[in-house]
This record gives C-alpha cells, sequence and structure tokens, in this order.
C-alpha cells in the first residue's frame, strides 16, 4: 500500500477513536447512537464502519487503547500513578480514561458476553503492573515478604475502588493519602518487625 | 397500641423485607416489579405499600437495614471482617448484603437524586469503622502516623473495590491474602522505620 494512502487511513482512524471516546464517555454504550458518533467525529456511519466493523468493535478498540495507555503509564511509573492521574484534572493522561473505564466496568457487570471479549484484552495491565513490581523488587524497592501476584491483586483491586468512588460522583480530592498509604504499603521498609496483633 | 398489634406490624415488616430484598438482588431494582414483589414476600401490593410508601421507600429501608447489619459487624470486628465475608459464601452475613450493596452502587452511578437520599444513611458506616479504628488506635493496635480519617477512607475504598471486583463476577476466592495486606497496613509496627525509596 503506498504511503499516503496508510497514513490516511491512520489519520482516519484516530479520528474516528478520538470522536468516539468523547461520545461514549458523555451518552454511555448505549446512548452513543450511530448518528451521535456520526455528530462527534464528523464522519458519516459508511467512512466509520469501514474501518470498524461494528460499534462493539469501535468500543473494544478504544478501550484496548486506553488499557494500553495506563499499562504504558503503568510501566514508567507505576499503577499508583495511573490512579493519582484519575483524581487529577487536566494531566497529561485525561479523564477520557475513567469514562471508558467506567462504560468497561458497567458492562463487565451487566454483560456476560461482554466479559469474555475484554478478558484477554485485561490482560495487559495486569501483565505490566506485575512486571514493574518484579523490576521493583529486584531494585530493592518493593517489600519482599508478599508474593507479587498478591500485591498486583492489591493494587488492582483499589483502582477498581477508585474508579468506582468516582463513577459514584463522590470526591477525589481527598484521596491523595489514601494513595500515598497505598505506595508505601507495597514497599521495603528498612525494617519491618512482627505485627502486634 | 396492644402489644399483640405491634408485634404482627413488625411480623409482617420483617415479612416484606425478607421476600424483597431477594426479590431486589435476583432482579435489579428496575426488575424488581409489584408483581414479582408480590411473589416473593407472599402477600399483596395493598399490604405492602400499607407498611412501606412506594417501591423506592422500601429498597431505602432495606438498604439502611444492611448498612446497619454491616455496621454492627464493623463495630465488633472491623471492616476487614465484613470484606472477608463478602468472600466466604454461607457465613453468617451471607451474600444478600451484596445485592443490595451493588444495587446500591449501581444506583449511585446513576441516578443522582438517588445520592442525595443515600447520602445521610451511608454515614453510619463510615461513622462504624472511625470508630472501631479509634478504639483500635487506643488500645494499640493501629498504627499512628497515619490520620483515622485517611485510614477509614483506604478501609471503604478497598471495600468499594471489593464490591466492583465481585459485581463483574471476577474470582474473589483468591483475595483472602490481599485483605491479610490490607488490615495489616493499618496496624502498629513494632518497629516501622524509614521507607527506602
Amino acid at each position: 500500500m503506498p504511503r499516503v494512502s496508510q497514513d490516511h487511513l491512520e489519520a482516519r482512524r484516530r479520528q474516528i477513536l478520538d470522536g468516539s471516546r468523547v461520545c461514549f464517555a458523555r451518552y454511555g454504550y448505549e446512548g452513543a447512537t450511530v448518528r451521535r458518533l456520526e455528530e462527534a467525529t464528523g464522519l458519516s456511519r459508511g467512512a466509520i464502519f469501514h474501518h470498524f466493523r461494528d460499534k462493539e468493535s469501535l468500543f473494544l478498540a478504544l478501550a484496548e487503547e486506553d488499557a494500553a495507555r495506563m499499562a504504558d503509564v503503568v510501566a514508567e511509573q507505576g499503577l499508583v500513578q495511573v490512579m493519582r492521574d484519575l483524581l487529577t484534572e487536566g494531566s497529561d493522561h485525561p479523564a477520557d480514561w475513567l469514562g471508558t473505564r467506567l462504560e468497561v466496568s458497567r458492562r463487565l457487570r451487566t454483560d456476560p458476553e461482554f466479559r469474555g471479549r475484554w478478558a484477554e484484552r485485561s490482560q495487559q495491565l495486569t501483565a505490566a503492573t506485575r512486571q514493574r513490581l518484579l523490576w521493583q523488587r529486584r531494585a530493592g524497592n518493593l517489600r519482599d515478604d508478599v508474593d507479587v501476584d498478591v500485591l498486583t491483586a492489591y493494587l488492582e483491586l483499589v483502582l477498581e475502588g477508585l474508579v468506582s468512588h468516582l463513577a459514584m460522583g463522590l470526591p477525589g480530592d481527598d484521596l491523595g493519602p489514601v494513595l500515598d498509604l497505598v505506595e508505601e504499603s507495597v514497599r521495603r521498609h528498612r525494617a519491618r518487625a512482627a505485627v502486634d496483633s
């Protein structure tokens, strides 16, 4: 394929993904009608579904892209940083993540078929988190009395709680110290003695 | 009011609450039609709405009762025990909690009016958690380098994550060690030194 066509295809795909992300975040999956997707992307349904088989495929591509971006931040800065970003409006990794993530959580709860389709795609965040923790352990920063899989599951559970908290419209501005505690609880301490009780 | 009438009213109220809890857990709030509530309670709509103004009031009474039961467990055993109970099928505090709690979480996400009505009722779990932590601090079991309000918010965030995790149909049977870590991270350690990094 000539380079210019490839670039054109990529640009179109980008335009569709960016427009529909805003649309899904505003209206939810069911509410993001084809008409609204056309408006949000500035493209006809013909053009949109030339690039994506159907709305489901478009949403999954979006969710997958956001999960990959989250995984990149995890690899560089850890999952707690992903959580801090969710609390910070106007950060480099803005709240459009949250829209997709909420929609994924909602559909996982209500749509058993979606669970299967999402399962394989959701592995990358877990894998990136686990990888980062292993790296931190080798660097001597991680506590070594708890299995890395347990620490991974712990951080993912807190992330899910945070997503749910924000989805319920509860304020996030006082959760900074809570995330400090979460971060500290996976780190190695110079002296870690027996628990009192 | 004569004692026997009072007992009768109480028994009816109990019958309605127990039946409708099962009904809400199975069908969700919207799916729990008046017809289904009649079947589940074995009472007519006239009898049901003699005791509760409308479906909304019935659901709130149920959610409030479940929150009070959770608060009792918190007072005696702590919020982490509430979470352990959620993981244990056939426990004394069974999963019918989870049904109501999930429905509350879902409606908080989707129904802004419900948020206001629920806000006052949800305070009791927070209050019980905070009270328990203060008691543990006085007993010397709690870490004293983090504010009790931060520890309360931390435990509530993990609970929300757990509820969401279970709601998404993900397995909970490997989360025991994660809850051990959560519990340990609010406790006092004999020696707690500077963090490595």
